[in-house]
């Protein structure tokens, strides 16, 4: 069988220097491009120590054009750029009938009056933003495996909407209830050089940032939206603590009446059958905790009923930049190319 | 002016410690002894390097007796003990006329079937908890002024009563609307030799515990209670992340009918004022951040409110051992001695 | 082809969880047991929640006795118990034919006056000893292949045997000259439950231990003098620093008369020609750093050549649980089979 | 009596910022003012929202010029300033009749051609760098006492030459025979804001860097070729490792002949007699860590004597930004004013 080609499009960030981690290992798809403005030129392994004596520590990085991208031959391109240089190279891609896995926010929101609400400007290409398919994997799995145009999801948005779209879609929670509570580690932001993302700025520091809207809220209420069948609305609070990778997201909610307990766990192993990457930890035992995920796919979950209060506490953990970012626009790859979900992940 | 005698029981934990750290600059109090089952006969610097070179270096533990405490002259005694085992010592030395400043939980609880709800048993010393002031300095200033007995407050109470009494006095937010996230470094479980506070285990990690009922909730309900005139229960999350220090509360509440978003910053000027401890950041700038009061008797509070879904987000920071443990205990003590609040802090 | 058994003895300790973690990728081995006398009849996602949803999330630890070993069928053990248990296991398994990696220090030592002096007691099995290899792959490849009991090196020696042989075995540097310096990340002092490795304790902190006399210095003499070719004695100071995994070592050496700094560059390539684990980054560019080996099996060298003093600053960076311990006792086992050196790693 | 009248030029660095935290606690300096070119206007906890609500909290940024440092009526100022920029400001100040403690390299380097070694241009004011005294507080008491210009020493070689010093000045050991390891946690680098300096490259990293040749080694051979009495070269290699603070230092060295372990001890209890602020931790016992000095500005120096290959280890711990920076620079303005060695310290 001969190898599918893809190229990455900025493969000098975080998520970009993951998806090289995880494809290196892919036994389908070989990375027939890296790009960077910065960079072009440069062996990937000059760039990326870490990659040296690995599968593509020799790749040399092209220059970040649409037609060094099409020379490549790749059918596939990820787009590991910051928001709104994505949507430039999205376009002429499409046209020239590639596939797209695209990680950056361009393509998420729906509605062309939120994009511009949340991101501060009108929407370049509301024709794509229709034709987009919302990439989290185990709730769009049909739709990502035809897709042409894939946004990947935030990595708040999939620690978030996992616990609660099986909930929402099974009127199990009432949706003005929901609360959110986010932790992020610091690869987060990117290889963004600021000074508040210096190691004596973060280490021993623990803030909230973006209160009370973070742009991720965005497609979070879009999603929970479609999943209640009405307009949601949430309170979601990011904090930033000093670790490198993970996110852990604590959620309150107030079940609908008449919703027991034991639907909760229905939903769960209903919605979530046979999904690999979600790990249901139920409501008692382990709490999820980062460590348990980072450099995996997985996402776990688990939940408690507090029969003081009558809320539901949601608890979930994932890594920010595998089912954050990288890993799932991998497993979204493999949907769309109908390979085993788990390829290389 | 002779100096004041105290005395530290247990001064080998780190809320022992920290007490060490601020009484070594105050200048009205001497440490008259410093007492361990383990370290009897050792002194202060052989045990913590770190007071080598200080004032107290050569102060040598003595046994944790009754009446090796009394022997020291000391009329006043800081209880720096576990849950369960501080009661025992308060007992003879509130009979013997010295006041105590006890850092347990073993008098804050003032109905004794919450006491035996929550720590498991009976209370030993009913007569002793009702006689007990509440040590949260700003909100009992008067009566711990007076008070033989204070229990001073929990690390994570500390960093939730305060942004929500003013509010709850005030009928500024609805009581039943609480959800409570906090975030803690690891110093807050004290020196506990478990693999789960291991450096490797806690290092890259971040999880919740203590889902849906940690023991502080009884005092964080109980003085809600106080403030609001009526039963209030919330909800109360903790999460361990790797910081030797710091606590971050975030809190969601919703506003009362008719409560005005300019009531909030009145509440807290009217309440606070002339709180030296408390610094107000208000509804726009800075939030609060570990970093900034780690190492001080500071608590940041501010605030934001979120006009799409209505709720108020609250967010303080202080320093566990600090605010949230010895610093607080050393404000009541200067309270209770009639000095400046602020000495040694 | 059919899978070869392999049993993992004392899989609950770092270096065991790691073994899982690399074999569960390993295209010919099968982990048909791993054993451990605390979580017996546990499943390994039970004990290790990381390991839920992966290839052997419900293989049921077994106890660990000879018997229950054996019966698994499996040919080939790991040993990763603690210094003074593993030989108690070696000797019966050698007996019934197996083949056993060690993890342990009990086999490293050939000389039993050596052991005795650094381990405080004599050696239980001196034929053993004498009959195992030292398990440093890129040195010992060949007598790995045919071995029946490898003692695979400790995470120290690995990353300071490597930089020096090449240069003592071709008379490059005086091996009276050497002085190294080491930090580790605090998993390479196991899951142990001391005081001194709590988070707290760890964090904001770096300190010496084991001055001047580690126990590791008795396996490095070892190999440095078989380098050599005449006994050696170095200084060799370890230092714990706050982070989960990585080893760094410095090493200054002054160069024997007559040796040419090109000469360096030319033994590093003649020696590890062929060696896939061995990055050397040469005497300019970048420098070994701990996160570009963490999570896999290299080892990065680099050296810089002083005018000023005339002496040699050699550098490298590990990952202590990996090349330092499970990833190359896998090495070995790959050896051992005659499969490619680095399947799953 | 009234309050000497200090400036500190360049506050908002991490040393400036330490100053501002020492001086708050002063019993005798006030500090008239704070400049930057970035902040000129802005109350000082506006920048550094840690110090709201303490002693300096209202204090305004006056912008950098000399005019403005002048009217404040200061006679002496702290110069925490970038290398290079310091000497702009000294000689004005200078000409001006102020004393001035410099924290930056700008005078410390007492031969030109070494400066323009390690610095990479000529000096640009020699007489200055001539008439400045070295402000390694335990060494040049004396001549601080009297100083117009205080040359602060750098972190690294203040750890570096208190070990040394006592012991080259009496012979005990073979200048030639010095090797030097030093870590230091990240502040060390300045609030630069730099890539490799983000905490996501930082945490979980350690990496060695300016090898062979960083810039300390000028005033660190300089110090010690003084001590010694003849020009002594050595090795030196920093690392950065992942706390704040601290920096640690592990020193081999030879003795000379004849020289006797007791005479190490003796040395040292010689040259620090009454010096408060070093600590001896002797040769038996605890090693330095540096959580024990971290917040003060102790230094803490022990010492172990290895048989097997003769030689000695030394070992100190210090907090960069105190002992190792703005502590230093304090016990210095103490000595020149004639307070007690410690006031606020």
């Amino acid at each position: 069988m001969s190898m599918e080609k893809v190229v990455i499009v900025g493969a000098s960030g975080y998520s970009g220097e993951e998806l090289v981690r995880i494809l290196s290992q892919h036994p389908f798809a070989e990375i027939a491009g890296v790009t960077s403005r910065e960079h072009a030129g440069r062996p990937l392994a000059a760039v990326f120590p870490r990659f040296a004596g690995t599968r593509y520590a020799g790749l040399a990085f092209i220059p970040s054009t649409i037609e060094d991208i099409i020379a490549t031959g790749a059918r596939i391109v990820f787009l590991a750029l910051p928001h709104g240089v994505a949507a430039g190279f999205a376009a002429p891609l499409i046209k020239a009938g590639l596939r797209v896995l695209d990680l950056s926010a361009d393509f998420r929101i729906k509605d062309m009056a939120t994009y511009a609400e949340f991101y501060g400007e009108a929407h370049h290409a509301p024709e794509l933003a229709a034709m987009s398919v919302y990439g989290l994997s185990e709730i769009y799995r049909g739709q990502i495996k035809a897709a042409q145009l894939v946004a990947c999801p935030g990595c708040y948005p999939t620690s978030i909407l996992l616990p609660l779209i099986p909930l929402l879609r099974r009127r199990l929670i009432k949706a003005g209830s929901i609360c959110v509570f986010s932790m992020s580690g610091v690869s987060g932001a990117g290889r963004t050089v600021k000074a508040d993302l210096l190691f004596a700025e973060c280490n021993e520091s623990v803030r909230a940032y973006s209160v009370p809207k973070h742009r991720h809220l965005a497609e979070i209420e879009q999603e929970l939206s479609a999943a209640a069948g009405h307009t949601v609305a949430i309170n979601f609070t990011p904090h930033l603590i000093p670790v490198n990778r993970g996110i852990h997201t604590t959620i309150y909610a107030a079940p609908e009446e008449g919703a027991e307990p034991s639907q909760i766990a229905a939903a769960f192993a209903e919605e979530y059958a046979g999904a690999k990457f979600v790990r249901i930890l139920g409501d008692a035992g382990n709490l999820p905790d980062t460590k348990m995920v980072t450099g995996t796919n997985f996402v776990d979950i688990a939940w408690r009923h507090d029969p003081r209060t009558g809320r539901l506490v949601l608890l979930s953990a994932e890594d920010n930049l595998v089912k954050g970012a990288a890993g799932q626009a991998v497993q979204n790859l493999n949907l769309m190319c109908g390979w085993p979900e788990d390829a290389a992940l």
